[in-house]
C-alpha cells in the first residue's frame, strides 16, 4: 500500500474521500456481481483537477477506477477487491457547458447525469435522443465509455453516433480536447472515437459534446402480437416504408418475459385480449405538421394483419397508455430480479438472421433443462436481443444459474459466434467478458487494442484489468 | 534503391507493373498539385496478396503508398518524387462480396469503385447512400481512408457513419478482419474507427461492409434564391420541420460560383428569372407512399416567401429538370478549372456560425484583393463550406494563386480557427494540410496520433510523409 499512501499524501485533501461508510456504496457493481475495494475516493470538481489526480497517480504507479453513475453491467467501474486500486468519481464535474440551438448541439462535463442533459435538451425546445433504462443515474462519461446504446437506436444510432467532440485526461495526465461541435472534420485521425467504448481504459473523458435533434410533434406507439417471429424484419420493414421512416423504437418482448412482469406486478393488465408467444412495441415519431402518423400507424396495422403478420394490435390512444405499454418493456430487467435473477446473454446479429438465433438458442437450452424460463427481449431493431435464462421457480436459484453459466452459456455465445454475431451487443467487456473476447474477438483484433494501451497507457494505471484480455 | 530492388525480386511477378507508360498515369494527383515517382505499381488480386506485399516490403523497409481511385485532393494517394516508394492499387480487388437485403448490408472489395456498388444496390432495391462527385472512379478503400463526406451527409452522415465492418493489413502484413455487418458490436475497442480517415498510414483495407437504406419512391428537389445568407439554418430548419426531416441534401451555391458555370458553359440558363446573391439546392426524398412531398415542400416555399426569406424558387417538374438543377451544383469545380483553378479552402465551422465565417472571410479577402472572384459553394446543412479563391480575367494566374496562397489562405484558416472550425471539413490532411495540422490542430491531438502510428507502424513503411506532422 506504500504506493497508494504516498500518492494520497501527495493529492489536494478536498478531492479525497477516505469515509469507509461513503466509500461503500461505490464499491459494489449495478448488478451486485462483485464488491471490490479501496482506500480512498478521489471526487474531481474540473478537468484540472482531474489531471493532478492523474498525473499524481502516474508518478507513484496507481491504478485508477473512473465510475460514472455506478450503472455498468459488467463491472467497468469497481475497483478490484485487493484495494490497490484508487476510484475517481466524476459526479462533481456535472456542468453544461454549452448548448447552442441553431446548431442542435450540447457540451458538458462527463459526470453530468443523462436525465439532467435531457431536461436541458428539452427546455431549450430540442431533444437528446440517447435514452437508457439508467438514465436517472447513469454519467455522460460513463454513456461514451461503453458506447451506450439503448431504445432509440434504430433512429438515431448509438452513443457513438451522437459524439461530435470529446475531451479527456491521459494516463500522463495530459490533455487532448477537441469540442468543437462540428459535423465534419477530417483533420487528422479521429481520435475521439479511440475513447468511446473504451471504458476508462485510454484516458478519462472529461467533456463531451453531442448532437441534439429537433422535437417530434407528433408520437404513436403500438403494441402488437407477432405471429411468427421470423416475420420480424418484415415488420420493421413495413413500419419504417409507411411512416416514412419515422420508427424511434422497435422493442420485442417474449411472452415468458411478459408473463414473467405480469407475475411480478399483480395490478398490471395485459394490453391485449388474447396472449401470443410475441410481442413488439412500436414508436415513432416526426416533427413534420403535415405527415399523419396516425394515419400511417392505422395503415400499417391494417396491412399487417391482412397479411397474417400479426394476429391483433394496440395502438396508444393517450399519453398514459402510451407511458403502460413502455413501463411493460422497460420492466422486464426489473422483474427478472424479482424472480431471482437470470443469466444474460447480450446478443446481436444480422436482423435477417435475428429469428434464426433465437429458435436455435432456445432449443439448445431446453435440450439442457426443459424447466428453463427464456426471457427474451430487446431491441431486435438492431438485431440485438437480450437472451435471458431465468430458473424455473422451487429450485436452488443460484445453484441453477451457476450450472447454467457454466454448461449453457457457453454454447450459447458459440452459436453466435457461428452465426457472425456478438457476445457484447451493447453492454461492453468490463472484468466479465475477458475470456470471450479472447476466445470470439475478430481476427487480429485484441493484438491491436494491446498495441494501443500500451502505447496510450504504458504504465497500464488507467482501469487496470478492465476490457484489454 | 537497394531496398526496392531487392523487395521487387522476391514479390510475385505477376502483381509487380513497372512499364513507365502505364505507371505515369498513376503518378499524378487528381487536381494536378504533384507529380510523384515509382520504380513499380503493385496490383494485388485479393487480401493474401497484399498480406505478401506487405510482408516483403516490411522485411526489406520500402515504404508503399496505397491508391484507390486516385480522387485525393491533398495528394495523399501520390507516392514521394524519390521514386524511393513503392505504388500499390487495389483496383483488381472489386468483387462484390456478400449483399443481405433484408439486414441492409453490403459487403465487398476495397477495389470495388464507388458508383459500381452504387448499383448493384440500386439492382437490389436498395440506396447506397454514399453520393460523391467522384463516384464514377473512387474506390471504396479510399472513401474510407479520407472518411468521405458528399452531398447526402445532412442526412445519412459521413462515410464513417455508414460503416459496419472492415478488413485490413497491417503494416507487420497480420490481417485484422471484422467485417460482419452488425448494428451493434461492443466487444472490445471499436478498432476499425482508427482505419476510417487514416488516409492508409496505419494499414491499407481490403474489405468493407456498409449499411444500406430502403429505396426513396418520391423525390422532389427545389432551388431557392436565398435574400440574406444569414437565414440558411432557419431555411434547413423550416426545410426539415415541414418535411418530417426527410432533407437529403442541402447545398449552397453564391452567385459567383453560378456565374462562373453560365460564363464557362453557355449552353446553360439561369434557373430563375431573377439574379440573386445566394442560392440553395435543397432535395427531399422519402419511402412513404403516404408522406405527400410535393404538399411539404409547397408548403415550405409559401412559407418562406411569406417569411421574406427567399426571394424566388422553383420546384423541378421532372427528372430532367432535377437533374438540370444537380449539374449547376456539380459543374462548379469544373467552372473553376476552366477559368483557370482556384486556391480551395474546405472549411466547417458550426452551423451557428457560418453566415458570419463567409461574411468576414469575405471582408478578409476583399482587403487583399477586390478584384478576387469568391467562388463560395459547399455542404452547408453539415457547417461545410468550399470557400474558394478564383483568379480574375486578364492577369498571372498562377502568380495571383500563390500570393493567395502565401499572404491570403493562412488569415482564412486563422478565421476559421478562431470561430472553433476546421481547416479540412472533407478533404483530409495528405501531404498538402501537415503544416495545418500541426498548427491548428486540437489540443494534445497530434501527440496522440503520432503514438498510435509509432504502435501500428512502428517502421514506418505505410504511406510515409501523409497526416502524420
Amino acid at each position: 500500500m506504500q504506493n497508494i499512501d504516498n500518492a494520497l499524501l501527495e493529492l489536494p485533501a478536498e478531492l479525497v474521500t477516505r469515509d469507509q461508510d461513503i466509500l461503500s456504496s461505490y464499491l459494489t457493481d449495478f448488478r451486485r456481481q462483485y464488491t471490490g475495494a479501496t482506500t480512498a475516493l478521489l471526487r474531481p470538481r474540473h478537468t484540472a483537477d482531474v489531471q493532478t489526480i492523474i498525473r499524481v497517480c502516474a508518478k507513484h504507479r496507481v491504478g485508477i477506477v473512473p465510475q460514472g453513475g455506478n450503472t455498468s453491467y459488467c463491472t467497468a467501474a469497481t475497483p478490484n477487491a485487493d484495494g490497490r486500486e484508487l476510484l475517481i468519481s466524476l459526479e462533481k464535474m456535472n456542468r453544461l457547458r454549452d448548448l447552442d440551438k441553431e446548431n442542435l448541439s450540447v457540451t458538458a462535463d462527463a459526470g453530468m447525469i443523462l436525465a439532467d442533459l435531457q431536461r436541458a435538451a428539452d427546455e431549450a425546445g430540442l431533444l437528446l435522443p440517447l435514452a437508457l433504462g439508467s438514465q436517472q443515474s447513469c454519467r455522460l462519461g460513463g454513456n461514451l465509455s461503453t458506447n451506450a446504446g439503448g431504445i432509440n437506436v434504430v433512429r438515431y444510432g448509438m452513443t457513438r453516433d451522437l459524439v461530435l467532440g470529446l475531451e479527456a485526461v491521459l494516463p500522463d495526465g495530459s490533455i487532448y480536447s477537441e469540442l468543437n461541435p462540428l459535423r465534419k472534420n477530417n483533420s487528422g485521425y479521429d481520435v475521439k472515437q479511440l475513447f468511446i467504448g473504451a471504458e476508462g481504459t485510454l484516458g478519462i473523458i472529461t467533456g463531451v459534446s453531442l448532437k441534439l435533434m429537433r422535437k417530434s410533434c407528433q408520437t404513436i406507439t403500438a403494441f402488437l402480437a407477432v405471429r411468427d417471429i421470423s416475420s420480424l424484419s418484415a415488420i420493421l420493414n413495413a413500419a419504417q416504408i409507411q411512416s416514412g421512416e419515422a420508427i424511434t423504437s422497435f422493442e420485442y418482448i417474449s411472452s415468458a418475459s411478459l408473463n414473467l412482469l405480469l407475475t411480478a406486478k399483480k395490478h398490471l393488465r395485459h394490453p391485449l385480449p388474447d396472449e401470443s408467444e410475441h410481442y413488439v412495441v412500436l414508436e415513432a415519431a416526426t416533427v413534420s405538421p403535415i405527415l399523419n402518423l396516425e394515419e400511417c400507424m392505422n395503415a400499417l396495422l391494417a396491412e399487417l394483419l391482412e397479411s397474417g403478420m400479426i394476429g391483433d394490435g394496440t395502438i396508444a390512444a393517450s399519453q398514459q397508455q402510451r407511458a403502460a405499454l413502455w413501463y411493460l418493456r422497460e420492466s422486464i430487467p426489473e422483474a427478472e430480479v424479482h424472480h431471482g435473477g437470470s443469466v444474460k446473454h447480450d446478443i446481436a446479429v444480422r436482423t435477417s438472421r435475428l429469428s434464426a438465433f433465437i429458435e436455435s438458442a432456445s432449443r439448445l437450452v431446453k435440450k439442457h433443462r426443459d424447466d428453463a424460463i427464456l426471457s427474451i427481449y430487446g431491441h431486435v431493431g438492431d438485431g440485438n436481443v437480450h437472451f435471458n435464462i431465468v430458473p424455473p421457480i422451487g429450485i436452488d436459484q443460484n445453484a441453477f444459474k451457476d450450472r447454467v453459466e457454466r454448461e449453457i452459456s457457453p454454447e450459447i455465445y458459440q452459436l453466435a459466434f457461428e452465426m457472425g454475431g456478438t457476445f457484447s451487443a451493447e453492454y461492453g467487456i468490463g472484468r466479465v467478458k475477458l475470456d470471450l473476447l479472447r476466445r470470439y474477438g475478430a481476427e487480429g483484433k485484441t493484438h491491436i487494442m494491446e498495441r494501443i494501451k500500451t502505447a496510450i497507457d504504458p504504465r497500464g494505471i488507467l482501469n487496470p484489468g478492465k476490457v484489454i484480455p
